[in-house]
């Protein structure tokens, strides 16, 4: 998130997916070591933010997305051949659940096999803790899915990765939540070019 | 600020100056020794929050606020006794000038004078900068006083208080703040109920 609240910047678009200026959210993680190596890259820097890193993939089972930041676009996707943003060989090898109003037949690529599903956010959910197992399910994102799952009281903690960027306007969290929800800081983690924010839900 | 960028709650009024929750931004600080012996009260706990504020304190030598943090109200001051939220003897001790657009005679209190500015926030920094000599000037608050500096290129550093919770509405820091501004982090404070968060501007 950036420090003005935004998760993805304005005019979001197929070439900026992540909107004006949204990549530099991202900045922090495109220079670690552990994130290279997820994507099939070398080199890279070892720092605070890598335990954190580290440490949310070895927890994790499954992934659950909404629909545009798995690949964007508006139309239904019967016979879409459309493989996402990360082409043949996505970085998540584990199973991803896709949120969406269109029915689509589950891809698999190379490591990860995305699910399409269209009955709902507890039933991605239903479906992605039966595939983690004793693992986490993730909500990694966007906006409108985790603002989605926390103002339904079906998320236990909350992760923010706070960049040091203003963004203007684009996608807000929290849209739709109420002051209600509690949270409970439980760790906060110094590293360059962001801060990782830990709270405990409810 | 709250998680989700308010730095005041809906809905303030004499009753609420800091808004429906806005309380909640400042709770780490009530339970603070440090903040209640500023406040002329005992008791109180020390944590990684203290260091913040007794060194906040130490480098401040004089502060800016915005009219409504001084006082509130819309009318002009001409004759009015109002001395501010804070009654007789405000927690400051030291100069403080307040921007405004209704001129009014200095306000001398007990340990603290408050300067009413109404030529704007150049003079305002420069009467500040005048008076807090070899130390800091701190823009209080609030939101449209910290954003008019940071649009206006005036400030040196970014200081956020960012409390575990979400207001839902109210008063967000950065507004008119164009994403252009640069920050970097150079320091994050895990504390309880809090994330001290600092930034270099420009």
């Amino acid at each position: 998130m950036s420090l003005d609240g935004y998760v993805a910047g304005p005019n979001q678009s197929v070439d900026e997916p992540l909107g004006e200026g949204g990549e530099g959210l991202h900045e922090w993680a495109f220079a670690l070591d552990a994130w290279r190596r997820a994507h099939g890259q070398g080199g890279g820097e070892t720092n605070p933010s890598t335990d954190v890193v580290e440490q949310g993939l070895a927890r994790t089972g499954a992934y659950i997305m909404g629909r545009k930041m798995f690949g964007g676009g508006t139309g239904p996707w019967g016979d879409d051949p459309w493989t996402g943003w990360w082409g043949e060989e996505p970085p998540f090898h584990k199973p991803v659940f896709v949120l969406t109003h269109h029915p689509r037949q589950p891809l698999e690529l190379t490591g990860t096999t995305f699910t399409f599903v269209t009955d709902g956010i507890e039933s991605a959910l239903a479906q992605a803790r039966e595939a983690a197992g004793e693992k986490d399910v993730q909500v990694s994102g966007g906006a409108e899915a985790c603002s989605q799952y926390l103002a339904a009281g079906l998320a236990d903690e909350l992760q923010i990765n706070l960049a040091p960027i203003l963004l203007g306007g684009g996608e807000r969290l929290f849209a739709g939540v109420g002051a209600d929800l509690k949270l409970e800081q439980t760790r906060a983690v110094e590293a360059p070019g962001v801060t990782h924010l830990f709270y405990r839900v409810g």
